[in-house]
């Protein structure tokens, strides 16, 4: 009988060229089907994720889905893919789950997180998985800007130009800041993200940090629909997939 | 007119087969030595470090000493130097010293720590700086042990067969573990170590903690002088050169 088993999984981004397959590039998928295969002594299976994360960004709580004729208890399937993957991606959960089950088209909420660190020296142990940005940073005025972001917008303004998607309303359910010492961590759950969104909403919010633009510049931002109008994408290395939820949890 | 150079420096040596140079091999001394000379326009410039690290250990607190006779106030020189390093090594302070120090020589103490987690998750973000290690562990028994190394011993038993060094004595001023939810964390200050030493120290301590091994063991196994005597050698991966102090300081 075929079995749909839901997985949960955290990698460092910075040794893939992103989630996605890709021709001769080293990608997370790659990566998870290869050991898949070998589970299935050569067989090929096919995940299906909640969604694609690029070159660079991390994940906490990346979640996918595969089907297999293979009978085994949810723990010795989370041995076995930890067993065959490479050290940067390890396996948290492996849920048997029924076959209606879709990582992508099921997705009820996402969030993800953002990391900075402010400190005037470089850290060389984190230099992959957080922005270090040694500058002065108004906290105040990027928390009230964090509030503006809250609720049902058209994002255009804060989405790669490159994107094909067509509609580009978005909820934003919580976009919370938080500093611990001179680490800055940004906490954003929505219904769903634009190509991108997260990376120029950060660095939006750096740049008012910043003085560049002022906290209610936000909205003539959203008003404008133009890629233009916000601030610069920050790097990827400091974004983490952190959480999706599915209606069940 | 010469002026000598002292350097404080962090690295993570995942990246590294070592401090000290061997041919054909990526080195911190080799990166070093490499952006020094491109700062003296070609000039060769030799480094002194207080001591070399093995493949896979980090630093916090090296130090090294160099000769120049460019004439660049301190700051500079931390600028110049994170400029022309690969992103792997930091320089965090650069400092003039009298033309009689030495980083090897005068060196009156020097501390290590090393890293262990044992949380049952593997962490992909710290593979390379953290030894995981998911097992029960007593820490009673663990600090009880530690409190046996403090004080003047010959520690044969707690160096690797391959050293030359012919005096084998050395002093521990304090050994100290912390728990901190899962990780556990191992200070250790002594006048000077052997090779392997704070790791086999360390995988002592873990067999201990096991219950492999009793606390007391650790007086049979620094009168046995014999590296069979004691646990085995803890992975290069938890160990950091945390500070090096010297009369100065």
């Amino acid at each position: 009988m075929m079995n749909r088993l839901k997985c949960i999984l955290t990698y460092d981004g910075a040794g893939f060229e992103g989630y996605q397959i890709q021709k001769e590039k080293r990608t997370v998928q790659l990566e998870v089907q290869r050991a898949l295969s070998r589970i299935h002594k050569g067989t090929e299976v096919k995940v299906s994720a909640s969604g694609r994360t690029d070159a660079g960004v991390h994940a906490v709580g990346q979640v996918l889905h595969f089907d297999s004729l293979l009978d085994i208890p949810e723990a010795a399937w989370q041995k076995a893919l930890n067993a065959h993957l490479p050290k940067d991606i390890w396996v948290k959960k492996v849920e048997s789950v029924s076959g209606d089950f879709h990582a992508r088209f099921d997705v009820v909420k996402k969030e993800y997180r953002y990391k900075v660190s402010l400190a005037k020296d470089f850290n060389v142990f984190d230099r992959d998985q957080v922005y270090h940005y040694p500058y002065p940073l108004d906290l105040e005025a990027v928390k009230e800007a964090c509030g503006h972001f809250i609720g049902e917008h058209d994002f255009t303004s804060f989405c790669s130009a490159k994107t094909e998607v067509e509609d580009k309303v978005r909820i934003i359910y919580s976009l919370d800041v938080e500093l611990k010492g001179e680490d800055l961590e940004f906490q954003i759950i929505g219904n769903g993200f634009l190509y991108n969104m997260v990376r120029i909403i950060v660095g939006t919010l750096l740049e008012i940090g910043q003085g560049k633009k002022l906290p209610r510049d936000i909205f003539s931002i959203l008003e404008a629909r133009d890629r233009g109008a916000a601030g610069r994408t920050a790097p990827a290395h400091g974004l983490y997939l952190w959480n999706v939820v599915y209606d069940d949890n």
